[in-house]
């Protein structure tokens, strides 16, 4: 099964959006056995977008179509392919009660242009869209299958989800089956050095991909074959051997993000968490918020973005700021300690660093992050230097202070 | 003058790279009045190679190609082009001596893959790549061009700079100019509604696009013509009276992201703020964190996740959040008073709301956000009711409570 990607706005040709849907889409779909043979992205113009149809639908099993289905006069998708493949468009219940709500629930009139949206061609099927207001549509044509989902990538995943990718897995008579496990504090090279002989005598169907990103190697498994075959024996056996292999780097043995394989130790073990962040300014507590019922396990941190705030906030002692600085061992051990006494919890990460561009030093260049992790009882603290980006730094500190925290949960 | 942007690998298809590469080509093409009528991404095969210069060339008077210029087997579109334009490779000089001191700089040996890239057509005009060791190449064939770049971003960059963007300026007899501007706290139908008398009497060469995204609508004004004409004149005056219709819901007149404004506008005024987050957890802190120099205006802030905290740290009376609750006027209040004492600046922004998915009650369902903004002087408050997703209610928290601090910085 091949398929062919259409990307519609004009926001995408100027440049002003960076297109992340259709990589998004490639991936999924690859990892589903489908190959994605060409993307295009084209303008809010009807005529390109019948040309691109006329020469792709020919051409490939899927066609996905992203964007031009909102309430504004820009969107045309709805309409062109409506006429395209010869239908009328008529009011769809479900969408329309669907929109209506959106609307009463936000106590805002529905306009007539937002009511449209629930116009849809009367010859295919509907993809409802729980997550807005344009739905999605599908049509199967001479074997052939052409979706239009939304260009907001937020509902585009989700009808891909929902429908696309469940339909594609009706359709196909091999399967395909991936695990991926996570790493940290390893680089890809050194990684693939522990693992080179196991993955050299890997069976003929078994696939091994390095993703590298950010502080983390995740590594992923993929076995095909007919639907018949035992597949999950082999991803199984081969997985336990794999992961035997990297146990001293293994973050998670599935991919997950890391705050969801911290939060879940934190219930396992009924016990909670604070924060005392510097460099990072909130954001390990956001990435640890935005876990639905880390409330259970998140007790809150602080944010201390000054000197005044580490002594008043935290009790930091001033001679530690004076003569050590802020991003040192025994102010980083101190803002732990601190936060510990705020806030009802058992651990406790504390952070601070120079995450740059500017404030480096000879002594300690932008990227050097102290991290200290620990409870009442016992503290340890690690230095790290990092990179000259301020983003990257920020976020290393994140991936870091989880993995050094991780060992101490039980 | 219109162009064609073909980007040529397979990791752009199975989504292992997001292609940043056309997005800038689009953005300085359009900039300099060139309409990127289309973008392709094609495999790393010589046919589908062909096939799109095929049906590509007679479409367009640039076609731009990026990537397949490596020294690895799967670079193939050096050989493809050379053959397509019925050339033959021979070694160039001046890349064959560049390529040789690349290698003796690192200490490295030259492969005879390596010096296979000093190899070009005969019948095109190189671009010399400074920056690395694959040429660029460029036909111009019937009054149309056609170029071939490397598809690592600066080597691209660097011959879109030198070469490409010279040449287009020197043929062009048109331009575009564009400005964006950012409305938050209103729908892009209600603003279409607002401002569709307007929008109906734009001149021919004037085009408004909609890019709506979460919380928040861009618009983006875009004038095209002669280079002798007077486009800023144009787009100035339409600007204004778009500013005015809108004045009510403007956030930003330029394009850029909420928190650099923000931050702009307390530098400008030498003031600082902090935070009191309950529903965002740090997210409103760790997005003005991001900006490098934020410690000029940003003290710090609280993420008080539960009752105890919400007490203990920022002194929130025990009989409000007993008879009114957590998500309340009079908490954010109290957050918002409590956390000006203890940090040292003149602004606070408190959240508290139930971002979901569970602790909704018929009174206050998911989604329901209280947020106060101030200072020590004067406080206001206001009630929100966003959706049902969790991670969309703290970002929709953090853009209203930017759009609601914003008029009292003065």
């Amino acid at each position: 099964m091949n398929a062919i990607i259409i990307t519609i706005g004009d926001e995408l040709l100027i440049g002003q959006t960076i297109d992340t849907n259709s990589a998004w889409m490639g991936q999924h779909l690859n990892e589903m056995g489908v190959w994605v043979k060409e993307r295009i992205a084209v303008s809010d113009d009807a005529n390109q977008i019948i040309a691109t149809l006329n020469t792709t639908i020919p051409r490939a099993d899927l066609i996905l179509l992203t964007g031009g289905l909102g309430p504004t006069k820009d969107d045309l998708t709805k309409n062109v392919l409506c006429e395209y493949f010869g239908g009328n468009l008529v009011r769809n219940d479900q969408v329309f009660k669907h929109v209506q709500e959106f609307f009463t629930r936000r106590g805002l009139p529905m306009l007539e242009r937002n009511a449209e949206q629930a116009f849809v061609p009367d010859n295919c099927e509907v993809l409802f869209n729980e997550q807005g207001t344009a739905p999605g549509m599908l049509w199967k044509i001479d074997g052939k299958i052409i979706a239009s989902l939304p260009g907001v990538p937020f509902e585009m995943k989700h009808l891909m989800q929902r429908f696309i990718l469940p339909l594609i897995s009706d359709l196909a008579d091999t399967s395909v089956l991936h695990q991926t496990i996570i790493t940290a504090g390893i680089g890809e090279s050194f990684l693939a050095e522990k693992i080179i002989d196991w993955e050299n005598k890997l069976p003929a169907n078994c696939k091994l991909a390095y993703l590298p990103s950010l502080g983390m190697v995740k590594l992923r498994l993929t076995v095909r074959g007919k639907k018949s075959e035992s597949l999950q024996e082999v991803l199984s056996t081969q997985m336990e051997a794999l992961k035997t292999l990297v146990a001293a780097h293994l973050f998670a043995d599935s991919d997950e993000l890391p705050e969801i394989t911290l939060g879940k130790l934190l219930l396992q073990t009924n016990s909670k968490i604070c924060l005392a962040e510097s460099c990072t300014g909130g954001y390990i507590a956001s990435k640890l918020v935005s876990i639905a019922g880390s409330s259970a396990y998140f007790s809150g941190g602080i944010v201390c973005y000054s000197y005044e705030a580490k002594q008043s906030l935290l009790q930091v002692n001033k001679s530690i700021l004076d003569n050590e600085g802020a991003v040192s061992e025994s102010c980083v051990k101190a803002m732990c300690e601190g936060v510990l006494q705020k806030f009802d919890a058992k651990y406790a990460i504390a952070v601070s660093g120079i995450a740059g561009p500017d404030g480096g030093t000879i002594d300690k260049p932008v990227g050097t992050v102290w991290i200290a992790v620990g409870t009442k009882e016992s503290i340890v603290a690690k230095k790290f230097i990092f990179t000259k980006d301020r983003w990257k730094n920020i976020e290393l500190t994140y991936i870091n202070a989880l993995m050094l925290l991780k060992p101490f949960i039980n």
